[in-house]
């Protein structure tokens, strides 16, 4: 009883819902499997064995491909040695030299086990070296799954959320609106490090935005904390907003930065360093060491191959491919946001509809993507992968045509 | 440069406070290590090289021992499948039917990654179940590392907790004060399977509290949860209440399941399936497969083997040991809570001076243990690591009365 639909029957009886959060599959069209039995490169297997070229990359943690070989044999041999003990072994210094030297403006690494736990952190991190309590989010934005931040309301008293104060992501007007109304409250300006909510054409944060963010901050002495969980080792090593020039004061990292191992990381400059200090963060497992040489490894291989170079040019393989497509076969398709994390949308497609068939269409033929959320490239997807891909979309897009 | 202190001093520069959270070595007398090189069933290394036999169990997660090779060839079996991928294993739906039908109460499960995250979850869905905002808690327990529950207050808001409602632990008119000032607001009542809170003796939960507790929410409509975060595992795998016959509705676990793997798990009744399936709860990793393997072979064992049985013996043969050679030496020492989870303090030791002293004596003597929080044992601690241990303390009570 292995097989997807069996497995989601056992499931509904013992999980809520079948399953909780964004890996639930009621958001997708129907035929997309909820169950994986196995994962290799930038391919993966259901559970009823069908395989797939995967556009998800586990939505974001799988950078390098899954099984990167060097990635393992790091994890390996730290787990030889030790992983969860009774504090962090050799390899926690390493790896915080590792994102205290590669990050632009970290003069400080907390590592944690989940992206809201990085994000929380450097609220909380904000609020005591400030002593104030307002939060500048932006709308839509997707910052974590805690009661502050969850994108739903279930649980959540008013209380949790009274500090936070809402503004337009590169809306510079409604950035100093929202920071106008917060007085001498002003403990932090939350940003994505670029506009990736769900269901809409991603955004890239313009140079006036980002400057006047950091310029907000400086003048007000809040803390500028920059949310690089999902983009965070696809844009940037340095920091995602670094090629405009502007860094932040605290970063909240996780999804790509151990290629699948549970990790998360905050990274802060020496001004937060005190406050840091003295908020009680903690979890059992925060000190596993595992996940830190993965970790480890993997950032060294990002740099080593150039891997966001390489996704780039992989989503840009991708993206061209289908815009010729899409126009050859009379769509009209929007591709928005970094090529090595794609969003495609159809124009007059509210519902995401023409989205949701075109990507059954192409999960029929081998090819996993979503048609609501962005998707990942990985370093382990080569131009025959891509190539490969635009075959199956070509024929899903003339089978969209048809219909 | 990988001797304990060096890595403290470069540590200090790139972590704040050189470490975060409960493994930070602050707390703990001079001469324990910060790093650990090292782990083998119930034994240490640290990064110096020193062998240790070991009461922390990293805290909790070790409950098996280090290296089981059973859990550990799960794990491997899953990691050669898969790990992260685009949604869950097969394995989970196995994972979530083991716990359903393992925990007395439980009709469902959820798993996350930190203990905080459980019971996070255990007060969100309470409160989406009942429309209600006020959380009873018991003074000095800890429950996790989030602004609403962390023990300190830095960063931390009024807000953050606004509706927690204090009450004494084992205090029946204490829970009933409290639950009366939330008047219909009452939206659970949370409860640590034990008290086992910092620098103080522990304290089994009476009969008539436990029960109490439990009409209080029968009563009111309020949800009964259980953190069985430090607990579970090893006290009774249907629940640490069930030989006192009271369920909770919605209990918290984590540490201790999968063997030093990083997972959480939220146990429920039907009452609050629902609400469960309605809040959005969700991280990277938490449909991380490898872990979910190691904790099938972790809580199989566990049950195979009578894990808990041989826990309280090894516990029982420490605490007799301690006792006699405490006696023998003149010191008048209280071994509290439940002897698988020992907890040693010395009469009339106000600031642990004592206490802390011994333990720096046993662990030159090659025995880790903790002179302020409740220590744990595992199921690799066979009878002549006891007596090996009891060895050393007893020349670390001989050099504490010569001090």
């Amino acid at each position: 009883m292995n097989g997807d639909a069996a497995l989601r029957e056992r499931a509904a009886r013992v999980i809520p819902g079948g399953l909780w959060g964004h890996m639930r599959v009621q958001g997708l069209p129907a035929g997309f499997p909820q169950f994986f039995q196995r994962a290799d490169g930038c391919r993966l297997w259901d559970a009823d064995g069908r395989e797939f070229i995967d556009f998800m990359c586990s939505w974001g943690p799988v950078v390098l491909g899954h099984h990167d070989a060097e990635v393992e044999a790091a994890a390996e041999a730290q787990r030889r040695a030790g992983d969860t003990m009774n504090g962090p072994a050799p390899v926690l210094v390493d790896l915080a030299e590792t994102f205290t030297a590669m990050v632009a403006h970290a003069d400080w690494t907390i590592f944690a086990k989940n992206g809201t736990d990085a994000t929380t952190i450097c609220v909380t991190t904000a609020r005591a070296a400030t002593g104030r309590r307002k939060l500048l989010v932006a709308r839509g934005a997707y910052h974590g799954a805690a009661p502050w931040c969850s994108p739903s309301l279930a649980g959540v008293t008013a209380e949790d959320r009274v500090h936070l104060v809402p503004y337009r992501y590169n809306e510079i007007a409604s950035l100093e609106q929202a920071a106008a109304a917060c007085g001498d409250d002003l403990a932090g300006v939350l940003a994505s490090a670029f506009r990736h909510d769900y269901g809409v054409d991603q955004e890239l944060p313009t140079r006036e935005f980002a400057h006047a963010a950091r310029e907000l901050c400086d003048r007000s002495g809040a803390a500028l904390i920059l949310d690089e969980v999902r983009a965070g080792g696809r844009i940037d090593l340095a920091g995602s907003w670094e090629s405009m020039g502007v860094r932040p004061d605290l970063s909240a990292w996780s999804k790509a930065i151990a290629n699948g191992h549970a990790l998360a990381a905050v990274t802060g400059t020496d001004r937060f360093r005190e406050a840091a200090a003295s908020i009680f963060v903690t979890g059992s497992f925060w000190c596993g060491a595992v996940a830190m040489a993965a970790a480890l490894a993997t950032l060294r291989k990002l740099q080593a191959v150039d891997g966001i170079a390489h996704m780039l040019a992989m989503g840009q393989r991708l993206r061209d491919g289908l815009a010729r497509q899409a126009a050859a076969h009379g769509f009209r398709i929007r591709q928005s946001g970094p090529p090595q994390m794609p969003m495609l949308l159809f124009d007059d497609d509210p519902e995401a509809a023409l989205g949701s068939a075109f990507c059954s269409l192409a999960l029929e033929r081998g090819v996993y993507l979503h048609p609501k959320h962005n998707m990942f490239l990985s370093v382990a997807h080569r131009p025959q992968d891509i190539d490969q891909a635009l075959q199956a979309t070509d024929s899903a897009f003339a089978a969209l045509a048809l219909r």
